[in-house]
């Protein structure tokens, strides 16, 4: 862990290299995940058959197999205890009430021109949902990838998750049956990115593919781009907390250990004004380290990308939290709200004392999909705008292309384009 | 060109192959971009000077010279002809209006159970706005680019131009003026894209880039990806056109070559209900490339990759045009509000028979940059949101968290995640 004081002279070069590291080392894998994808291009449901038994260690028997059946889901979601349904439910709700909120308004202009402007929203048609298997299957994410399409108005939502040796997550079967996901696949890696952007005889090709992966999924996202869309590749995830000394510092830290406890190339930082209060947080966070399950990888991430930076005063927090630009951000400071005015770059940002970034992970209602590693000076959060697209139109009436029409016929003459300039000036006579 | 008509047996796999088929080869140049990027990472300045007179053959005097001076920006507009200056005031004015009105607005929800939700827009700092130099530096370009990014607030916009033989385009620069953009540099291709990315000790790097530009910018703009956001890689430019026999075959012969004169790859496609009018329709596209300057592009592109194709009825026009999901869209039909309802994919539709695609080039209002080869199945012209980005937050209150925060930690708890979970917990105590 770092610890870092504005005050210090060798301030400005530490907390350079604290935005500069790059926290993953990501794996040379295009060429393998290019072999992948051409296999799937060429033998279709064949290749995902052999695939799936050679990267996750099972032979589905035929290619109907690869699909998860109705009463699969129904099974699973049926073996879930209660109270914890009722969990995903009140999660379900909320994410679905947010993402309506989002929901934005066609535009008709009346134009003085004597034209008509216009932009339309329109849902996409297919999406493809990358869920990852084994221990990093979370259902909160099927939730959280898969509500703001249904909410933007997608027809069809395809979900692909690999089961290592053959075993389902009976939870993110049940995620997928509460966010409406009928359409199941057992596949993973590459070559299930593959099938969704290129399509085989059983699984129909979408628009556009969301949801996190490792490095060959990731690899495979950029490779499908342009045939369809992508969400952007997610990073190691981080958090800032603002935090003066009126805290409880047991609070802070375990704050700071639900980031680190990710994994080890996650990253929590603290930013107070109090010295002592700073103490205090790095050893409550050591006391935590002591009891909690994951200490040896929220450890790990602490020792490794774990920073503690005392500054002068708020202002100089709020300047150095623009240039971190974090994923997550918790405002624990008296007035949140003046604090959140003066904070420009954020993904999502957790205001007050009572308001642990975990509530926004599970059940709060905005996006847990967020830009990492501070892409979130141009990035946003998964919403709603992932599953939609715009159309702007025109219409035009005779007298409005008399009105406007001379200024196209000389933009077009003066960029050597004479048929577009013809195109409107022989509707001028 | 292509003719096909819907009642032929061979019409499916005729029609699928036009969708299939690439306009454009994509060279490979990875790793001649990657040691540019590296070169002006390594060196800054130093290599923008050298590769600049290797590839623009000008040599500039020092990094100074790279930025082009508020005189010569002022110089080159004032010798711009008063009637294209009005011209080009018209567009701005038009492009400004229109994304004004695309602004979105923030939210701020209360919740029933005690918490505050909202989403807040905020525009990027700092933007990289590419303008490819030579034949096709397009001053309509700057204005479609610069301004959207100008109403969602962006605080500086950086224009790179590369200058062959050290020459300017004039009214690029009165374009750039215009749009308000004073921070020009004379350089291009990737290392103009690594400069933007990555900064040097004259430019300061920039948040997003975007604008259209050959295979080398297309290449460093994915290179450079994740350490800044980027713009869609524009493929050859496309427009469909559904007509009836009541249209003037020669205004729809023209709105089709002013797709075609673009370049070689790009494609125009007709769509109608009536042979004779496709017939007239063929006949004055010859005609008008007897006379067209350009007609040597324009009439290889219409026969590469044109089409006439005759449907059975409307219906089976709006289906065939959402396959293809045109960048344009003429609807020269009688209700081309109803026809509007019935597409769901294209990039910019233009409604009527007095409004063609020209129009909406250089003056409607709506941007003209656009998805091109099928992507506006799932992507947007550029507008506004390209330079806003959301944070969504999260207030809560004691009771709020009393509220929600058990199902978050029945869900943490579900997922392994313990520290999740405690961070919850105890709050609730």
């Amino acid at each position: 862990m770092m610890r870092l004081d504005t005050r210090d002279p060798g301030f400005a070069a530490a907390f350079e290299s604290l935005l500069d590291t790059a926290r993953e080392t990501t794996a040379k894998v295009d060429a393998a995940v290019g072999e992948i994808i051409n296999a799937v291009r060429q033998e279709g449901d064949a290749a995902l058959l052999r695939l799936t038994a050679r990267f996750d260690g099972w032979q589905p028997a035929d290619a109907a197999a690869l699909r998860v059946t109705a009463a699969e889901i129904e099974a699973a979601a049926a073996g879930i205890e209660p109270s914890l349904l009722a969990a995903l439910d009140l999660a379900a709700e909320r994410i679905e009430r947010f993402h309506r909120a989002q929901m934005p308004g066609d535009l008709e202009i009346p134009d003085p021109a004597g034209l008509t402007l216009g932009m339309r929203w329109t849902p996409l048609d297919a999406v493809g949902l990358y869920v990852p298997g084994g221990k990093a299957a979370y259902p909160s994410s099927v939730l959280m990838n898969a509500l703001p399409a249904r909410v933007a108005g997608v027809g069809r939502i395809a979900m692909v998750v690999p089961t290592p040796g053959g075993q389902l997550n009976p939870l993110v079967l049940a995620a997928a049956k509460r966010a409406g996901v009928t359409e199941v696949y057992r596949i993973g890696g590459a070559q299930a990115v593959a099938a969704l952007a290129w399509g085989t005889a059983t699984i129909a090709p979408v628009d556009r593919i969301v949801g996190p992966g490792n490095a060959y999924v990731a690899e495979a996202k950029r490779q499908v781009f342009g045939r369809v869309g992508i969400d952007s590749i997610a990073g190691p995830s981080e958090v800032v907390i603002l935090a003066d000394a009126s805290n409880d510092p047991r609070l802070v830290a375990i704050d700071l250990l639900a980031q680190a406890e990710h994994d080890e190339s996650a990253q929590a930082i603290l930013l107070t004004d109090d010295a002592g209060f700073a103490d205090a947080v790095v050893a409550a966070v050591a006391a935590e380290l002591e009891i909690l399950p994951r200490a040896a990888i929220a450890g790990e991430s602490w020792r490794r990308h774990g920073a503690v930076i005392l500054v002068r005063d708020w202002e100089e927090a709020f300047a150095l939290t623009n240039r971190l630009a974090p994923e997550h951000l918790e405002l624990m400071l008296p007035d949140p709200r003046a604090a959140m005015a003066k904070v420009r770059h954020a993904g999502a940002a957790f205001l007050g004392r009572h308001c642990p970034e975990a509530v926004g992970d599970y059940v709060a209602g905005p996006n847990h999909v967020l830009p990492t590693g501070r892409t979130a000076r141009f990035a946003s959060g998964l919403s709603v705008f992932d599953f939609l697209k715009r159309t702007t139109w025109v219409e035009a009436s005779e007298a409005g292309l008399q009105a406007i029409g001379p200024a196209a016929v000389a933009l077009a003459e003066a960029e050597g384009l004479q048929a577009h300039g013809r195109s409107v000036a022989l509707r001028l006579r």
